[in-house]
């Protein structure tokens, strides 16, 4: 079950959802780095269900533990082992989905693949497993920041046939302004309809999808690996690792396909005052063949509705019987709020990859774009 | 610039559009298999332009040449090189375009990553970069439809504004079905606007992207590798790695997130007569958890217009000047046509290596769903 | 710090000689699997320190905790983290070492490398590392005796002068009666000679280097594979990754090389009763063109005297000053009795990950020299 | 039949014996460089056969073509093909072997593995395999050369029972030195024995290993991955991944481990006048902890005797009958000579992937030890 990710910042995860622990352990980090522990755990707690009445009421505390690879609060070079302990146990609501497979689900797809149920829970397809990836991801993120200046921010674009309409010039330029809304979508009236419809669909014991939307600024010219390791192949390739996710488009995406060359180009201008290489438009969305062009990058993922549901449901069960469903448990009505901080999480961590990989290469590439004060001593 | 793929049929590719050559060197596979150079040679046919008016005039041959690892028509376990010679020199064309970075090209992000123009015909980001993966992919495809049955079929879902509108019921069956439309849309109405539209942008000197659906019938359930190796993800990675692709979708993909669970769940039940597990819908795409569950694997890929265009185009040169842009040389006005034997080269790429690590570690599975007798004697 | 191993049974290594805990992630491991605890736990046991008068008195309990990949038993096909938690603190035997480079010690490099000192207790070049490795291999060591009756039996050929002089009829047949002899080497009469030297070069504070050998028997043709993952280059590299490994034969290593060929060549012969290919010598050690030939495995690996040492030393200190070293601590004065668990594992983590790949590439091998009732069923 | 190194410089080679062609495709090379085409031939033609009559009368003319990644003499960042083409077809001589197993041969575990012969001319397992990786070595050679002012250089130091005993104040200092010896054994007394004894065995149809020692000067502290990647694990794979070398030694070796601590260790100083820290001895070999040291890189590489010989054999043929082989053909007597270039190159290839890693995760070490100036701009 490849659990690993990243040519030099190495991620490997490990944990289901209700064994003895989830975590990671990251490879190829930087020795000398100041390890930020607070700023990982705020991820975590960000990624977190329960923290308000629109997501899984489990309160699961998501204290992250770091085993090894930091010593007197720096990284070391070694390895990093980060974790958090379960706290629930397999639960009698699961009982009943033992034998059962949910539609949509992986049950019967993990069945058909290991010859065995991962009905606890959901196993390894449990949102659970992520907390490895925000644990890695946020070390990544404070690299970015720290190093190049990048930021990350996403939020809920839509949810179900609600469209946020959030406008380029509305991006938000903060993940705290995200999060002062409980869906994530950092427009008022949006969110408000939003809220009332994940409600409705949470006391019919339905669910709802939607389409997060990251934009990262600051992201220097350079950055992404062509052919195989451009940087949209592999944050489409890390988004959709996440469970649930049935889409990628970067910059125009599929209504892009609907335009004419001289209408969808990007011009290329000199910005007055700096003297920086600007588009005028943005289409494509900070990449092109491949490689980052300076301008914001923008992307958004699809999160189908959430397969296990209240609603009854005609399946199959693991004799080959067909049978009624009528999921019992804590299911979130709409993933989208709690996608947010995941999305962000594997792109930061497809850019850290694609940093490293590009100073082992072209490090004048790196002493012209990185902050050289951030970069620890030998 | 990381030209590999695959964790055990690993594709090597390399070669310039006007370089020596461009081919690939394919280490993993099999050996004792019938080397099926018909079959692989066709595919690059398929692939190469200038097969009607809608496409770029030049007329390459292609012709693939072995260089190692077969021997009396069978594979040796050793690597394979397959390559194409390059008949075009530089021409003048580009001449102009030697120093002006093309709006919405790859032209700027290469010379800021590499600090040098990859102006000659666009070097690695040009299409012709593809010829080695199609390659690879002829010998995959083989393997996959000997061994598991597997047909992968793709066609032209969109150009610009005009929807083929082709229904699930009307999925073409077959390759060369689709290949006798000129625009491989497979619907005679809509292929014909789509050729008057192409005819009338190249005309205007302009161009026009579109969608690509591809259909994998036959597929087993237990193909992909959560977490990072999902079906779905990898997927996504190699169709984003494909020059001017923008989106991906799997099954229901954006549309989808429209939905509520209770509508956008795939009921499962047992086919009558078979006994075998089926879903009534296939909003999945085939597949859940990232793992194929045994129904059709529909993707679809978005491509931007093509960025080369002859109209007037505001840009900058490579002494940070604005300038205007005329682009001469040959340039398709649209990929569409050729972009689907490239994009199904490479879902035929993912699966073959999805199925080989599948065999490695669950061999039950394989003696289960493989045709045995189409497997090399050791 | 690279720390993981293999191309589909994946170890990935963590932890620090007194950080909180030692461990590994292994992925890449077949579902259904029974997991064998008490296996694994008794390598580990075997692997720790303490267990008579001739090596470090730190008593470590080396207790293994399983955190996720293993269900109900069996192994799930999902990343399986296995630990030790660490019992000892850091002492203030380490606090004078601190800031002083123990001559031929990894302290220096460490710090010119990572920018950091890694005293406490070695960090990751301290043996205490091999847990992971050890643990993972008791896994590859059930699969590969299960599967293909391997066994894989090390001893302690040589310790400083004192050879064993163990001739190929005398090789021991079980891990259980190596481990009658304090040393490890099972010849009485060196075995003897050996602890007189190392009692006596621990009451002087001194150690002393030795050659472990370790024979592989029934392996079957075909392990291994060419030109870069050869079974002995792939040996050699997991040996020498061992802390204080200086060398790596196999089969007649350095002395063949002072022959001709017409003595040293190993004559075929089909083997009277069997029919079974044989060889009448065995100076390839088991292996030809870089795979298993069918005949027994033998290496050799060559330990230089630990490095820390209780005598006075000059050497210099983090100040670039040259200062006398006195070690204080716990400290082997000889590691080859330890290091003959930590050799086999890593011979067996070679074996399984080459076993994996073949049946990846060439299943009909498998099916043919596996026994498939070993196998879980899907 | 894994045929790739590297994790960053990424070497993949590929081509037979009596194919059309052997080479390599390199990935992963800085953009910028000089392409050094002169030095990469006068490499390939130092490991080029027939050049004096110690070595195997074929006289390959290996020139190589360049057919990617290079454009107006300089690399661009895309994979580079190398590549040389065979001009021996497949003679007579191997008829007669067709159908033997030679003993100590690949012929039989190539048959057993992948299930067919390779029997002409040996397919991978001949040397000739080795061109690709000379050629990609050159490149890596001339990066160190410039880059870190790194010197490579190997000698013969012995050759069946002669020994040169050439001590370390005696070591080549350069490649052309050694070149003048027809053995390259530079030292005059022990080359003519040498001599004397290869023409002696060629009249026989006789063959004798022997032994490279590599000396790498002026590394710098720090390159070198624990755990996995240790730099002497790395030689170490690399070195016995090339066919017929059966042992590996770093520094000390086997002999030392029949040494004490106190007489093993190498004493830590600051040199006079530079301030460098230095060892007064270099029993470690250049590594501690699988870390470059700073002292000089020395290693050793055991080669058996060539396996194939004229002198008659009893063994079997592929049908498990026993039969006996007198052996036609061209065979070196004594791969020694050729082997130095060879093993330097493995050398290279693994110091420059050290290197480019080191890099990415350590730029203020890049930034201490680098030549800047070498480095190309971006």
């Amino acid at each position: 079950m490849p659990s690993s990710w990243g040519k030099i910042f190495r991620v490997s995860t490990f944990g289901e959802s209700h064994g003895t622990s989830v975590g990671v352990v990251v490879d190829g980090v930087p020795a000398g780095l100041p390890f930020p522990e607070e700023e990982i755990q705020k991820d975590l707690t960000r990624r977190r269900p329960g923290q308000n009445d629109l997501t899984t009421p489990r309160d699961e505390k998501d204290r992250m533990v770091v085993e090894s690879g930091v010593f007197e609060g720096k990284t070391t070079g070694s390895p990093i082992l980060m974790k958090v302990n379960n706290q629930n146990t397999i639960g009698s609501d699961y009982d009943e989905m033992a034998h059962v497979f949910r539609p949509s689900h992986a049950d019967y797809t993990y069945s058909e693949k290991y010859g065995h149920r991962a009905h606890v829970g959901g196993g390894r397809s449990s949102v659970r497993e992520t907390i490895g990836r925000v644990a890695a991801a946020g070390l990544a993120r404070v690299i970015l920041e720290n190093e190049l200046g990048i930021s990350t921010v996403g939020f809920v674009d839509s949810i179900g046939p609600i469209d946020s309409n959030i406008t380029e010039d509305e991006y938000p330029i903060s993940r705290d302004l995200v999060d002062q809304f409980p869906t994530r979508c950092p427009k008022a009236s949006a969110n408000e309809e939003m809220e009332t419809l994940i409600r409705k669909l949470r006391d019919e014991g339905d669910s709802v999808g939607g389409v997060v939307k990251v934009v990262v600024r600051n992201l220097p010219p350079g950055l992404g690996d062509p052919v195989y390791d451009k940087l949209d192949a592999d944050l489409a390739k890390a988004i959709l690792s996440i469970s649930a996710c049935k889409g990628f488009e970067v910059g125009s995406g599929f209504s892009g396909t609907r335009q004419t060359g001289s209408t969808h180009n990007d011009e290329f201008y000199i910005e007055e005052g700096t003297g920086k290489v600007k588009t005028r438009t943005n289409r494509s969305g900070g990449i092109q063949g491949g490689i980052s062009n300076g301008m914001d990058l923008v992307i958004r993922a699809a999160f189908k509705p959430t397969s296990t549901i209240k609603k009854e449901q005609k399946t199959i069960n693991d004799q080959n019987k067909e049978t009624i469903l009528k999921a019992k448990g804590r299911h979130d009505p709409c993933v989208l709020p709690r996608a947010v901080p995941i999305v962000e999480a594997v792109v930061n961590l497809v850019l850290v990859d694609a940093y490293l990989y590009q100073r082992a290469l072209q490090p004048k590439w790196f002493m012209k774009y990185a902050n050289l004060n951030a970069i620890p001593n030998q």
